[in-house]
């Protein structure tokens, strides 16, 4: 997908809402348990429930490697459920030499069909640009995190500024924003306002709206650019709404109410 | 596998040597391809013929992940297959939020039965501290890579040493010799000197011996420790040493050299 799709999915809408499809098959409803692939079966329905809601779906791809060949079975078959007009991230935070990141890029690129994939910047310029050769595939490169280990090693100082600062700065250099975006966390709403800086055309994914704190007004207000250049995650407080058989409708409701929270957003702020 | 039983390993069979499985179906030879599952098929052989001369293996997840459910079948038979006094690693490079990170553990230390996985340490403490809550497990950190872009961030400059410096000593407060290793480019033997004297009780482990270059002398003289605390990767040279039916034996033959090679080391430098 490229951009200006995205960004026409966002206006027709009005939501930039990612939903996190951290699927666990301890948590999902019991009844579910029955059906011959159960982490598909709740996918289904929460995608179903969710769509007219969300522009992207993140599959955070340690669930399903967690649990074996079995899980890139339900992982395969719903990233090919999820309607093409919708952009698809394999949250799988990877990168290794040139000849592996190849590898993976494939992977997620060719034998499954997501848009994009996230990436970690540690090893360079040669561990990210593998994924950057396919065309309307993307690269959302982890920039600031919201865990609480992101003040380890991001917040360093190098020349005068944040390495995360250092890490947006020269990976602009390897591709423009119609290929990369960057993961920026949203505990930190205060420093998205000069990364917005930093990179004015970029897309940021936002993760931590919801369970993991983070305040959507700030956010939206912060970080959008012309393009709304945002696309805020919300995984457990709507695919756990409700672990009953309601599930899917409780899903669809907290999605809804955040998209309402967007659509002013975008009045307001864009 | 704990410490000591790794160092008795290294001792018993004067070797270091650890065999990456980079196993790529358009590189073994093309016999292998009537075969039920072409890549366990390689494999199988490939550690027949190198297991006196090696003291771990190393299979390379993106080759595995890029063949989609199959390819995590030919992984699980892999480690499973490859005898328990070896000491086995996940070259997967993951790292996450800690209840991501956890999941990732699960994969490869319950799923799978590996001994070590190597991890990314950009998003800091959490991201690594879960796959160390395995006994007898090992976290192999990524310290300084042998890649070009490892001069992109892991060389800038943070209080007055390397970025990799600080990674290595921030890190090696979290977990004990016991529990972790770093991962230390051969292309840079130069500077393994400096890491030893900054972690001088942990194992390394070295790629780029082979393909990516690289001067076992030097890595050896320089990075010795009391344990040996090293352990060299040596993948393509030693499993592409041929493509025809005698793959198997000129395999073994690599491995036999690079591990004299490695017993002359340990005499004199150890």
């Amino acid at each position: 997908m490229n951009r200006d799709l995205l960004f026409k999915q966002i206006q027709e809408k009005s939501s930039y809402l990612c939903v996190g499809l951290d699927t666990d098959p301890e948590r999902i409803p019991r009844h579910l348990l029955r059906e011959k692939d159960p982490v598909f079966a709740f996918n289904k329905q929460i995608i179903d429930s969710t769509e007219q809601y969300a522009v992207a779906y993140k599959p955070n791809i340690a669930f399903y490697e967690a649990l074996g060949p079995a899980g890139w079975e339900s992982l395969q078959k719903t990233v090919e459920y999820i309607p093409d007009h919708l952009f698809t991230i394999a949250d799988a935070k990877r990168g290794d030499i040139g000849n592996t990141s190849r590898l993976y890029a494939k992977a997620f690129f060719e034998t499954m069909p997501f848009d994009s994939i996230t990436v970690a910047p540690y090893m360079g310029k040669d561990s990210v640009t593998p994924f950057l050769g396919f065309e309307n595939k993307w690269v959302i490169l982890l920039g600031h995190t919201s865990n609480p280990g992101s003040m380890d090693f991001q917040t360093l100082q190098v020349n005068n500024q944040y390495l995360y600062e250092e890490v947006i700065r020269k990976s602009s250099e390897w591709a423009g924003p119609d290929q990369l975006m960057y993961v920026v966390g949203a505990t930190r709403a205060d420093k998205i306002k000069k990364i917005r800086e930093l990179v004015p055309e970029y897309f940021f994914l936002v993760p931590g709206v919801g369970a993991q704190g983070g305040d959507l007004e700030a956010v939206s207000r912060l970080g959008f650019n012309d393009h709304c250049g945002l696309l805020v995650n919300s995984s457990r407080s709507i695919i756990y709404a409700s672990s009953e058989k309601d599930f899917a409708a409780k899903a669809g409701n907290a999605a809804r109410a955040l998209q309402e929270d967007m659509s002013d957003f975008l009045n307001q702020f864009l």
